[in-house]
């Protein structure tokens, strides 16, 4: 029985990780946390019994306490609670699922403890990918990308050890707005934003994909997980997202997965690396494709996948800027407080008026979060 | 130093092999096999110092020796000779680049002798799979294929080993006359089918393409390389031949090899395996690709490659009469002594008359081959 602990288990990512375990029958499930969903959560908790579940939120840890009185499970809670979650003896993979730079912590701490990460938090190797990479290499734990594009950049990787990558080929749907310009988005509605063309996803990874930035963060992810220059990473735009990623080699040779589009794939890749097994669902079927698209990304429309090449190739703590700016921007997004396009002139903003600090410890990353919110907040 | 054999070293998968050998320097020519083309052979001969080389012909062989008095090499002829190039000691890998079943005896005697096979010829394992996979295996010898669809299968399993095969997507270009239907095939001229859209090969095998037997040759080969049932290799149309052949797990996922049409990329896989070499020349341009298309082969008005199907499938010798039938009506073709559409009855005509031997010997797949040829001349 592979033991393994989720880190965002009611959110996309960990509920179809619970159905990739369902549906696999020998995975236990050592540990669980969520945010706020106690209701989900404690479904999971009945199904799957974990030894810890964390409640981030404190008021509904209690709550929780109380409801769960009958079950045997140990309830944490806070920032300690997550890293404790992570860190559960018996737990051998750590799937970190959880939105946001909140997992950063975690993450480190699993390393640390000696965990294999299977990592679906892009914010953790963005904003502290000179920190997470030396220290998993340190301690021999795998990090193996949950993320549909990586997981294929991944898979293009298999056998190919010591080979050197020429370019990696990250592909885009370009989203809901792709062929757009920039006058068209002015008044773009929360509504028309949450439209993705062909994922289902949460809503804020919704949003980056319709501006491109989520395949900003992607690219400086791309950058840590796979130790390759910014500038070898080219975005290419496949609206029918069935061509998950690429990686061309020095002899020309290109490497590439498609699949539907099915995140219980990349989910239960990492989990059984490098073991495949029959997955249900829809295949491919190239009789019937009749074809597929490839465009370049429009760098000015979707300005904030440019300005995430430069916090890439900046480095030290921009990536952290460029991603707090647009967590907070997304949120007010859709809390209807900023037009569609003041999300990416906030990033710009905030990463323009930022003293970079080159290769900042854990705590200035925090710090550097921090000043960003301020940032806004004053802003208004 | 790489040390290697090349049986068919003036043909268009030879001189490739040496472009590849000489552009990197570290690769040793211990033997060459040429049919006829003697004066190309010679000028490889004073290049590349081979130890050994054989000329098919016995006459010209005889003059070849009179040609190279002032060069120490050893110089064979005939079948005897062919084998003696296929083995000679040093050698580490043998590229069987020969066309046709002349192929066999050489590929068996080399693999017997303990050497790799870089596989360029695809009768070898159309007609004696059942004999050459499980004499390879035995031998714990590796058969790098270097046909671009093989290459690209093989390319797309590595890193899965112990992963199952749902399905192998063999792609074709559909050669000149996809689109077609049986009546506009009629008067087709060899000029015509010697018109391939994006591969520049031998004119055999560009007739094969034309008439898509070459991918039912390909589809029987992969059959024997990949451990497959011939209905799990799925011929996939792409027009623009820009991914080269792909392989379904049982996950679903789909792993591709793409590339320009360069022979020299799989020959160079082939000779360096597992390792990658740059390689000079043009490389894939996705940003302006605009799009890849996919289609159904027509199976009825490319009937050889129903044909293909059902020799493959049935198995026994009747390989061999599909692929014997199909060299001599191209030869017959190429010559103008029957028509376009005659190439592919005279396949049927063949497969239909034969009494099938379930697992040949070597004799009785040469003595089909031999009864086939007979069977077509004495039709005329």
């Amino acid at each position: 029985m592979k033991k393994i602990a989720i880190l965002g288990s009611t959110g996309s990512i960990g509920t179809q990780t619970l159905e990739v375990v369902r549906e696999n029958g020998d995975i236990e499930v050592i540990s669980l946390a969520a945010g706020s969903n106690t209701e989900l959560l404690e479904q999971q908790v009945r199904e799957f019994h974990p030894q810890v579940v964390c409640v981030y939120e404190e008021e509904k840890a209690r709550e929780f306490r109380e409801r769960l009185k009958d079950v045997a499970v140990r309830i944490v809670t806070g920032m300690d609670g997550l890293i404790e979650t992570a860190c559960v003896p018996e737990a051998e993979i750590v799937v970190t699922a959880v939105v946001g730079m909140i997992g950063i912590r975690p993450t480190i701490a699993a390393i640390e403890a000696g965990k294999d990460i299977a990592l679906a938090n892009k914010e953790t190797l963005v904003t502290a990918g000179h920190l997470i990479i030396p220290l998993a290499r340190e301690k021999g734990i795998r990090i193996l990308p949950v993320d549909s594009e990586h997981s294929a950049i991944f898979q293009s990787l298999q056998g190919n050890a010591g080979n050197r990558i020429q370019k990696i080929l990250l592909t885009a749907s370009g989203g809901p707005f792709r062929g757009k310009r920039e006058e068209d988005l002015l008044n773009v509605k929360v509504e028309d934003a949450l439209k993705h063309p062909n994922w289902s996803m949460g809503r804020k990874i919704t949003i980056d994909s319709s501006t491109m930035v989520n395949k900003g963060l992607e690219v400086i992810e791309a950058k840590w997980l796979f130790d390759v220059e910014i500038d070898d990473i080219q975005v290419v735009v496949q609206p029918q997202s069935v061509i998950h990623s690429m990686v061309e080699y020095e002899d020309g040779s290109v490497i590439a997965q498609l699949g539907t589009p099915d995140m219980k794939l990349p989910i239960q890749y990492a989990l059984y690396y490098p073991q495949r097994r029959y997955l249900p669902g829809d295949r491919l079927d190239f009789w019937s494709l009749t074809h597929l698209d490839f465009e370049k990304p429009d760098m000015d429309t979707f300005y904030g996948l440019s300005l995430a090449y430069e916090a890439g190739r900046t480095g030290g703590s921009l990536p952290t800027v460029f991603n707090a700016a647009n967590e907070l921007a997304v949120a007010m997004f859709l809390n209807r407080e900023i037009t569609y396009l003041e999300i990416v002139e906030i990033i710009e903003d905030c990463m323009r008026a930022h003293h970079n600090i080159k290769s900042p410890s854990l705590e200035q990353i925090l710090t550097a979060e921090q000043e960003t919110y301020e940032r806004i907040r004053s802003r208004r």
